[in-house]
């Protein structure tokens, strides 16, 4: 199987621009994560673009992988629009890792782009919803908060976690947020804070969950023969996994668990040949802060159960043993939708080419990116690594 | 690169069942893939799904591709949602090849649903536009059907080709579908019919327009190492090709030509090692009579301006050198958008293997499918080959 590599990744500012069209921002990550590429690339370098986005709004619904990418100045090239709701990038950068492996193109990029903030908020929540599953839970009234409420409250039932340690990991990621420029929320919040905020879902409070963010990112994937002609310092995919799990949670076996991270998990380490101990890094999906927990069981970081001894431990902190959401994950960064994954992709990019700034994770070989859609309903997980040692 | 086959493919009836949901129709179509692989085969031998659609009414516009796989018996595989306009499943099997040919997925399935007819002609029509480009055509009030009418009195400004040749090809469809079990509008009809019907936007009249329809279609592909598990009769995806157009039909340099249609067919013939004139049968998109002719010359089956003379010949009817949709293609068969390509596809296969009843070609070896997205933002393109002898 051809090996694939990401020579290049970038994203925009997450934030509230609301002035900004999906056009401007996907072509603002792709400029950026050229300019990411080391020996620089061209616009005709690209055989083939997939764009994941949720297409919010509904601006342009159809068609808007080619309208993206024409204005990118991709004209020509097969581009289609991939979705998979908050997975819609994750599973756009393993689309291009698999046109370059198919051999069907040298050179792909897989990114997405959302743009939330332009419309009125009850507009944005059907938007949303319609990523729930829609006759029992959008229909019946229950928004993503509120499955993921479900989730955390059953998860605080069966184990010995508190809500102190959903806030643990509101802090933790504001934390590393701040020190990240492209940051939506920028800035520091405490324990009490997190614990003091309004509720939004019992037991989740406004600091529990991420924001409505606009944004989009970009990676280049190239294939291992011409790898070469873009950079020194090639990073692998060393390993790519995705799954399904029922899109209605009440259908599912387990509250305290996503099955389709578990097993995407698992795939992308047996082909990376490597496990959780070896990862330097991860980037997870923290949409709620409960999210943050059951990532780190079903990504095997630790047993069932276990996830809060790592919070209390600071195991994932940024100078613990596997630093998680050192970009400040969906919680502080931002999450909007169809951009998440790739952006997950470009902070893990940026930590194994040594350009994280004041995040950087000391000389990392293997980062892993977790990107999950809805509440489980998909998940895809990539393991990165730098093949060239410092 | 490893070869791709389509070992099975189906589709649903093609008509109003507003009492369907997009998951039955799915589940239906692949039901019917898997009773056309000769062999046999299980639901657990899948190990990837991609969904085209452009999820009109938006009832589950997040995560349809995995709610349509669970419901079809596919709970736990990478699953998602493709979506590029009435392209959707054309794209999806070109993805499920490129799963196949890089060596991730054994057996992929692509596939396509839409579900049109439960919503009022008025909202339905705003899914339809949203697939238009947005700020200077839908929001300016151009519909597809204008659209279409512009590349349709351009076209027979520039050549010799008059709205006769447009009825020609609502004749020859309405007749090839009137063969078609699965067709929507399953009935003959005459040039006169077709002059005289209202005129929905100058010069094309009713019947120069495709219907409104539900439907979804699957096709199951398989890798060149386990294909022989499956079926004694493979059907090679000898050819490949996709490309992308500017969205807005104002800004391109031709109203005449759709060079996505173009590039993706010169790839597809590239790949294959075959050009036109070995084709046996094409199917291709005729969303609008003008299309059809359109096809005729971006696919290379005639000069410039010169697709009018294979209709005054007969060059595409059944008994023809070169018999074009003989499942009778969009203008009859119907078109739920996301499930056309795959439909395509269905068609292609049934030809290929010789079940394609009273419509049977006469021993094909090389089929064409030419699927377009909005006005030609998109295209993609598969050469077919059938390669025992007969």
């Amino acid at each position: 199987m051809r090996d694939a590599y990401i020579i290049g990744a970038g994203q925009t500012l997450f934030g509230a621009m609301p002035d900004e069209s999906y056009r401007s921002l996907f072509t603002q990550a792709f400029e950026t994560a050229k300019n990411n590429v080391p020996a620089g690339i061209d616009n005709k370098d690209v055989d083939e673009a997939v764009v994941g986005s949720l297409g919010v709004g509904g601006r342009q619904l159809g068609l808007s992988g080619p309208a993206a990418t024409e204005h990118a100045g991709l004209h020509g090239i097969p581009s289609s629009r991939i979705e998979n709701a908050c997975a819609a990038s994750g599973y756009a950068v393993r689309q291009a890792v698999q046109a370059v492996k198919s051999g069907m193109a040298d050179i792909a990029i897989g990114g997405g782009v959302e743009l939330m903030t332009d419309l009125s908020a009850d507009v944005t929540k059907y938007w949303l919803g319609v990523s729930g599953e829609t006759e029992w839970e959008r229909l019946t009234g229950t928004t993503f908060s509120g499955v993921y409420a479900q989730m955390a409250s059953a998860y605080l039932n069966a184990y010995d976690a508190t809500t102190e340690h959903l806030s643990m990991v509101a802090v933790k990621n504001h934390a590393n947020g701040a020190q990240n420029p492209k940051a939506h929320l920028g800035f520091e919040c405490s324990v009490a804070d997190a614990a003091n905020a309004p509720t939004v879902a019992d037991p989740l409070t406004l600091y529990h969950c991420c924001p409505t963010s606009d944004g989009a990112a970009v990676a280049i994937v190239a294939g291992e023969d011409v790898v070469a002609e873009y950079t020194d310092d090639p990073i692998r995919v060393a390993g790519v996994g995705a799954a399904s799990e029922r899109v209605g949670l009440f259908e599912r076996d387990s509250y305290t668990a996503i099955s389709s991270s578990e097993t995407a998990a698992q795939q992308a380490y047996r082909q990376a040949g490597v496990g959780p101990k070896e990862l330097d890094f991860a980037e997870v999906h923290d949409c709620f802060a409960i999210a943050e927990l059951l990532a780190y069981e079903d990504l095997g970081f630790c047993g069932r159960g276990k996830a809060s001894h790592l919070l209390d431990n600071g195991v994932t902190d940024p100078d613990g043993d596997l630093p998680v959401n050192t970009s400040g994950g969906l919680k502080s960064k931002g999450h909007p939708i169809g951009a998440t994954g790739a952006g997950q992709i470009t902070e893990a990019f940026k930590q194994l080419s040594g350009e994280a700034g004041d995040r950087q994770v000391t000389e990392p070989r293997y980062g892993l990116t977790h990107n999950v859609g809805g509440s489980g309903g998909s998940a895809v997980v990539h393991v990165l690594e730098r093949e060239v040692a410092r």
